[in-house]
């Protein structure tokens, strides 16, 4: 009998940033642990960062190569060059799985080996394993939430404090939960990478990054949360991936959600994801969704489904199309001239696109008033349209302002 | 080349009840799917109920058991043969793990053969496998918990409702919610099994349901949930099992929860676990915990993992010591002669005993008054001598009562 089972297992970890540090510190103190769970015991066999190491050398020494550089370039190439030397990949980068998923997931089947990512969406909740595993033989329908702890910290201070955005950006800067450039943050294209992965898992069919249209919260003014406190509703930006029409519709977007609404009360930097399928209900799932300890370990929860010999490489099996126009219900913040019969014209101007107006409050400023609505679902297109043609009224004083809304009440 | 990755699976079901015939069902319904995702097209070889079927020819004609009887005897007689016989086993039998935990999985471990039960805690949320594999080398602090549905329900009901215990019952029994004979639900002895088998997961140490004590909702009063709602507070069946002084505490008992809680939210039928640990925060998931398909479909989810060739059998690696006396807040209810220093009294009674009151709500009931309060955590022998001694306070109209209190405001 051979000894492999107390053979340690050599780890190449590629980048030493916050993730990186963590993971390094963590394999140190789970070691023990992770041997008892698998019989083997990890240990790092090099590290590569910007100014140390070599690639090539940590991978001719490593038995499993752990990616924590992030971005495409090189990483993709690194990622590459692993799976095709047989080494098990784990990864936490978004960008490099929505934008190389197809060529990534061929290469690691190619090559027989396996390609893990937990710790790329949501960090250490357990999003991508409940998918692929738990749900892997599931037809789900939809899978949405909240994929983006900066942006969900940010609105949730906006609506607690009645601050400006660029006020509570600051704040979040200062306390860790933004980047000095926040920029994929806030405006919506770190969730819409996480959309791709996790659409990606739950249809079984090729999404690319490309293919999730995006919107962020830098336009979000206070006094629309404040109008919406008022309608019971909160804002959050939510990333929804669901069958529509034979195909799928992937879409980042803030949005409106009424006080009963699962997401509604997750607060501050959290994730929370929802699965919903006929034979499962819905199933949420919360918790921190960034942080380099959290991260860290979602990636040694890969490391050690690895040595213990799980699941090998999700097949992606269908191509499905993507749905550009879905519905959707909206909340629509309009300054009129405070005159009799601007209310009707309004609602005739949406009537006329078959928008149906489902509460309304209005307040004079002035002059002025502002009429903030919410309307029934419509598909978006009709909405566009609406809005289009209420910007030709005379009576409107400023461009219309609008925000997608979930219509449910729980 | 062997043929075998076209063989199908041959699985022999036992038991056909709700579960067990929306399993029979779902195996059809996802057949392709699971050929698709496993390389082996599952088929029923056989299917034991009361009145049909041989357990020995079953197991015979089956490569994998599905046990979905219930109870322990015969189904524990079954799974142990099956286990020894080298066939793997999908359970979903809570009281068979929480009551022969240790023999099960020593014989399995012996035969090399996994055991997964997924759906017998919380059906279809993934807590056993995240657990189990997400978490398993995470040095987890604390899981605790809405593990029965059926008592969220009828708590939710009194609450939303204001009506007693008994007639909410009823009601949940007319919806198909309770059982008939609720008692294994309402009692808490459900819920102590699912957190035995969940403190074995999360500890890695021997957890008996004999070693669970727990409390059920049966004697919950209609005032005490409108005085808890004054005082901000919610009602939940709660499962806990954490880490305490070097030993875990597996508790059941129903419990009140500040609104910001996150556990605060799941009303109805709903299932919702947290599982706390240093590295991970706090993860919580929720969905439904119960229902047919749902369950099947949990089963079905670890039927492709045991084909896709997951982690072998989790082992028990420690023996951790049982701590009876824990720290709890409490809710304490008193009906007292509404005379001048009786609050004093009682202040004192608790001060001597070392418990000191958060919040107080009096209210005048004709000659007596009600004293309702929240006090502040301490170890709950000393809590139960406090009301000892408050029971000889001749001021004292009805014996005291009380329940547990989740004192952190999120």
């Amino acid at each position: 009998m051979s000894d492999e089972g107390s053979k340690p297992v050599r780890i190449g970890l590629l980048g030493r940033g916050t993730v990186g540090g963590a993971f390094a510190e963590l394999i140190a103190d789970r070691a023990a642990a992770v041997e008892a769970a698998t019989g083997r015991r990890p240990q790092l066999a090099g590290v590569l960062t910007r100014s140390e190491g070599d690639f090539g050398a940590i991978l001719e020494q490593s038995d499993l190569i752990v990616e924590l550089i992030g971005g495409t370039d090189p990483a993709r190439q690194f990622v590459l060059d692993a799976l095709r030397a047989g080494r098990p990949v784990v990864t936490a980068n978004k960008q490099l799985l929505a934008q190389h998923g197809d060529e990534l997931f061929a290469v690691a089947r190619e090559a027989g080996v396996q390609l893990r990512f937990e710790a790329a969406v949501a960090a250490v909740i357990p999003i991508v394993r409940t998918i692929q595993e738990s749900f892997g033989v599931t037809r789900i329908e939809k899978v949405f939430g909240i994929v983006n702890g900066t942006t969900n910290f940010i609105l949730s201070e906006m609506a607690a404090s009645g601050a400006g955005y660029e006020e509570v950006l600051k704040e979040a800067q200062r306390l860790g939960y933004a980047e000095a450039d926040p920029s994929d943050d806030v405006s919506g294209a770190d969730a819409a990478a996480k959309m791709a992965i996790l659409a990606r898992l739950a249809f079984h069919t090729p999404v690319d990054l490309a293919q999730v249209p995006y919107e962020g919260i830098d336009s979000i003014k206070p006094d629309d949360l404040a109008y919406a406190k008022e309608l019971g509703l909160s804002l959050k930006l939510l990333g929804v991936a669901e069958r529509r029409d034979g195909g799928i519709s992937v879409r980042v977007f803030p949005c409106f959600l009424y006080s009963g609404h699962p997401l509604a009360p997750i607060e501050g930097p959290f994730n929370a994801v929802m699965v919903e399928a006929p034979a499962i209900n819905e199933v949420t799932m919360s918790g921190p969704g960034a942080g380099g300890l959290q991260t860290a370990s979602a990636v040694l929860g890969d490391v050690v489904s690895i040595l213990a010999g799980d699941t090998p490489v999700h097949e992606t099996r269908t191509e499905l199309p993507i749905v550009a126009d879905v519905p959707s219900s909206f909340y629509l913040h309009l300054e009129v001239a405070d005159r009799p019969g601007v209310l009707a014209q309004v609602a005739t101007v949406l009537g006329d696109h078959g928008v149906s107006v489902k509460s309304v409050v209005q307040r004079g400023i002035g002059e002025d008033a502002r009429l903030v609505m919410v309307v029934h679902e419509c598909l978006e297109s009709h909405f566009a349209e609406a809005v289009r043609a209420l910007g030709k009224l005379d009576d409107l004083r400023a461009p219309a302002r609008y925000i997608h809304v979930i219509e449910e009440e729980f």
